[in-house]
């Protein structure tokens, strides 16, 4: 075992300042854009219903199609003038609850769609610019000081471990289809790896595809009829728009109600909390230094940027990091800037020509669940990893690691069940904080990252028990006013000793 | 950071050969009983309604009785001619499903409880033979030439996270105490472990027991009504029995029948897979050496034979390990084999004098279930101190712990939700693999070792980043035809570099 500490991606294929050759890009920026696809459709999809457009495809195509044009602009942003790393930005499940709760609120739940639609953007615009406010103020990186690997491993680890409704459950809609994307990608990525170049860069596309392309013959050879969970269908692709560019304000002029602004408090609070977890894994897997307080002040304020301009267009949500896609540089260990940045291009491009974007909606959710079965689990690991630089033999860290791990599944069984409630009438500000809490608690990770963060600067512990002396000194040089921009891309390795 | 590796107890209390003075050794004894006392109650608790004796009192007393008698028997046995290392031995929860299953069998379902219990007696006596043959002949020990630290430290890890339905939710029954117990036992074991010597042998012991008392007083004040889940009643003592020792045989004859047998032995082959887990886990913090093959197939066979008493004296269930038991050895460093075995002792007498034994039955469920949250946390912790013998920048090494933990959790979120089913009429054969299938699907520890084990032997490695050169050292040694009885009290370190 080795003595010091490398960052995981010290064997990349492209390290984060890389330029890949172009074509090369192109299918790795696909890559990525398959990879976001499942979650960035399934938004609208779970919207629809609410906003009272499961049976208006145009609408719905319009939606789905804006969704992918503004995570474009936000990934763009971010990658290029927000962290700089290569995260991936699209739409947020911690806003749906918010959303969904505007949807039904007394006076809109009888309206059509627009209106709802306007209350939600309005909701989003105020979020996103109090998320600005919270990144672009350095009060986020403030916070960090008290924040070490003791509190990163199980926070980045439960953003992984949390999402275990979202793979098996989904693969299994048919064992067939989803267990072969599983496969496909593990014989890829982990047994050919060598055997070709093609299936080191790309296993996540050929997985999907294999799988993707069998469900299709097995389709037309009448073994998947219609309703079928692999069945894959075209029909939405040929009546689906050539071109329509998203505008500003296309549902008519945000509507900002108190309610509303409250209600969706709570989700940029969870999103904040799960992307500085996100920033530490990308950071960790792309090769990147340790995020700095400021750079992590910089990605949080871009988000709200991202966020801000989401409620602007009205994808009916905000934006945040995309841990699958992070998983994707783990497992193909290509952490270049510039990959995301096409991949960006591309959800712009497919946002904008509705019938290429259309075409990615035929795959069979099994594939998409197995795909997650496999890219989930990276981040869960990427957070372990940070568990070597710490004193793993200490009963301190035993103790706290392993109770904010437990705390991070078990409080949100017990949430989910027995959900904070305020009594009828009570004060606005009663029902935001009930409201709060309880998106928190049902957030395992927040959960976790909480308890960590109280124990590690709580339970007494050395330094060096505690891992924070290459951590801090990596941290500190960033904090030091030395007028120069340190970012991401700065080449100096974290090393230690 | 440390570059050596040191086992997690190179700093314990009382290491596994020590023995405390006596008072302190009956007092750390109870605590153990404390610890266990929990889910051995719970199991006879579920059963009644099963078995029918639910509006039965004295039956399900001497039920209670029996339980605590054989877990004691089955302790000493393990800690004396087993393993020998410091674990506690009770009912296991995977018994519970096959044995309300045979409850419910056609032919049964209308028997009163002797009946079913003989039914149950006759597939636990089969089962303990069969783990008795599966542990003495050897054929565990075989299998563990593939296992490697890859393997336990999801597989460890995903013992306690799979218990979290049994942390907050239990705790949560009434927050005030079950958080007043984490709130002391964490305030003892971490805040002020060096203030004062009890405090940091007794954090259980004084944690539970601080909740306990508050509930006792609150219910005396009227605070705690009957009915409310903190309330703490003594009728039961007050009419419990003084002395019943149970005798073999005490419900009739087993009977033995096929289908419940072939039921039983899915529960087998789970209990089988978790206590490999457990004694990996509890040599870790107790200081003793990697578990050799033939300490851990010695450990199965004596499990087995705790079955195997379990059905003659019919406690409705078999014994295995118990975790919460050892993640108590991680919180107050003492791994002391003494202790256990006067733990085992404490059971055998409370389990005789039924009187004393009901009176640990007032303790309310907020209490055990905040001492979960505590202990079970420490088996993730123990579970994932493993990865500092492995390189968790090995691109393999993050796939392979990351996928074994995501699908750990996953699948049996689907398999809870979608079991597998036979026909009706089906071959017993069929129905069988079913059941195994689904005892096992169900249970995230077998999901993640049977991942990890395939993956980690298939996926190529060097033996330095599986972290083998080490753990293959010491499993070597103890393979070595030496003559020499080599257990877990030998005192060499499993010492690197």
């Amino acid at each position: 075992m080795s003595g010091g500490h490398e960052p995981a991606g010290s064997d990349l294929l492209y390290g984060i300042d890389d330029i890949p050759p172009p074509a090369e890009s192109v299918v790795l920026g696909l890559q990525h854009y398959l990879t976001m696809f499942g979650s960035t459709v399934a938004i609208p999809l779970i919207m629809a219903e609410h906003l009272g457009i499961q049976d208006d495809p145009e609408k719905l195509g319009w939606l789905i199609g804006t969704m992918f044009f503004v995570s474009g602009i936000a990934t763009l942003l971010q990658s290029t003038f927000g962290n700089r790393l290569p995260i991936i930005q699209g739409g947020t499940f911690s806003f749906l609850t918010p959303a969904i709760t505007i949807c039904g609120m007394a006076g809109l739940a009888d309206q059509g769609f627009e209106v709802k639609m306007q209350h939600i953007q309005g909701a989003v615009i105020i979020g996103g610019v109090a998320q600005m406010a919270i990144g672009y103020s350095g009060l986020i990186g403030k916070l960090l000081r008290f924040v070490g690997p003791v509190t990163i491993a199980p926070t980045i680890a439960l953003i992984g471990l949390a999402l275990y409704p979202f793979g098996a459950p989904e693969a299994g809609r048919h064992w067939g289809i989803g267990g072969l994307t599983i496969g496909l990608i593990i014989l890829f990525s982990q047994l050919l790896r060598k055997k070709h170049r093609a299936f080191e860069l790309f296993p996540i596309l050929l997985g999907m595809g294999g799988a993707w392309l069998t469900a299709i013959v097995l389709t037309q050879a009448g073994v998947f009829p219609e309703g079928h969970p692999a069945h894959c269908s075209f029909d939405k692709v040929a009546v689906a728009e050539w071109i329509r560019i998203p505008m500003p304000f296309q549902w008519g002029m945000p509507v900002f109600s108190l309610a509303a602004i409250v209600g969706m408090m709570a989700g940029v609070i969870a999103s904040i909390v799960e992307s500085v977890g996100d920033y530490f894994a990308c950071a960790r897997l792309a090769g990147a230094p340790v995020p700095s307080p400021k750079i992590i002040s910089r990605g949080i304020g871009t988000e709200g940027l991202g966020g801000l301009i989401a409620g602007v267009f009205g994808t009916g949500n905000g934006t945040t990091s995309y841990s699958e896609n992070i998983g994707a540089i783990g497992l193909t260990r290509v952490g270049s800037r510039r990959v995301v940045q096409v991949g960006a291009a591309i959800m712009i491009v497919l946002g904008v020509t509705a019938k290429f974007g259309a075409l990615f909606t035929t795959i069979p959710q099994p594939v998409v669940g197995g795909m997650y079965c496999t890219l989930f689990g990276m981040i869960v690991a990427v957070g372990l990893s940070n568990l070597q630089l710490i004193d793993m033999n200490a009963p301190r860290n035993l103790f706290i690691i392993g109770f904010s791990f437990f705390m991070g599944l078990s409080v949100p069984q017990y949430m989910n069940a027995n959900p904070l409630e305020v009594a009828e009438g009570a004060h606005w500000a009663m029902a935001m904080l009930a409201d709060i809490g309880n998106t928190l608690g049902k957030t395992g990770m927040a959960v976790g990252a909480t308890i960590a963060l109280i124990l590690d600067n709580t339970v007494p512990g050395t330094a060096k028990e505690r891992g924070l002396e290459g951590w801090g000194a990596n941290a500190a040089q960033d904090d030091a006013p030395s007028g120069a921009t340190t970012s991401a891309e700065s080449a100096s390795k974290n090393e230690e000793e």
